[in-house]
């Protein structure tokens, strides 16, 4: 549906291309300088931009030789004139610098984004696996 | 910020009021047809009204004597014309009939809501707890 699509698709590939080339700045810069991120790994929330830029360095610098190749599916998206919404399936691979696949997880994803000046920036991001209520433990395929 | 975020208020006092009830049918009723919840436990996610009434019937059926009390805190609120989006740390404390405390742990929430002929609906919620990347299990308590 663009236009009212687009600024989904442009923030996800974005993200996608930022993830992949592993370039902090590029991904720092999806983001509003009051984000608050409800990430899947180890923390309740990172808020302002500073906590989310090391999050990124440390998870890009972590990688070595690897690269990772982020997908998004059932993408559904609701945008307005100032606010945007959009929540899908991602799935993250993990591949060798010869692009060979060594593992993947898949995540739940929502994204709220907010118009200012003309430009969309993600001001919330949430993302998780369910829980099996009996381990307590991620489910990590779906 | 009323009346922006009245919207919000209602439909988290809403939500505390039908979880302590019990009562499915207002517990559903914050909600769109076309709802798509990305629920903490056990399921990718929860498509359409049907599927979520059935869940909140498990769920309420499952507590026996216990009741629910729901605490919302660090609420943040977006609200437009057309779409809301907020996001919060929500509490769920069982309690006896007595109202003796048993147990709690918390959770992040994410919601967006549209309306429709006047009236906010919940079209998307996403909860869930961060995960601890060493024993990929669910961290419960902030």
């Amino acid at each position: 549906m663009p236009p009212f699509d687009s600024p989904i698709s442009q923030v996800l590939n974005d993200y996608k291309a930022a993830v992949l080339a592993k370039d902090v700045d590029a991904f720092v810069a999806l983001y509003d300088p009051d984000v608050r991120v409800f990430d899947m790994w180890g923390e309740w929330a990172y808020t302002g931009l500073e906590a989310w830029r090391a999050m990124a360095a440390g998870w890009f610098g972590s990688l070595g030789t690897e690269r990772v190749v982020v997908d998004f599916s059932d993408v559904q998206a609701t945008v307005t004139k100032e606010l945007a919404v959009a929540h899908a399936f991602v799935r993250y691979a993990a591949i060798t610098s010869d692009d060979v696949e060594l593992r993947a997880l898949n995540n739940r994803l929502t994204i709220t984004l907010v118009r200012r000046d003309g430009t969309w920036k993600i001001v919330h991001e949430h993302s998780s696996s369910p829980i099996d209520a009996e381990t307590m433990k991620a489910l990590l395929n779906r």
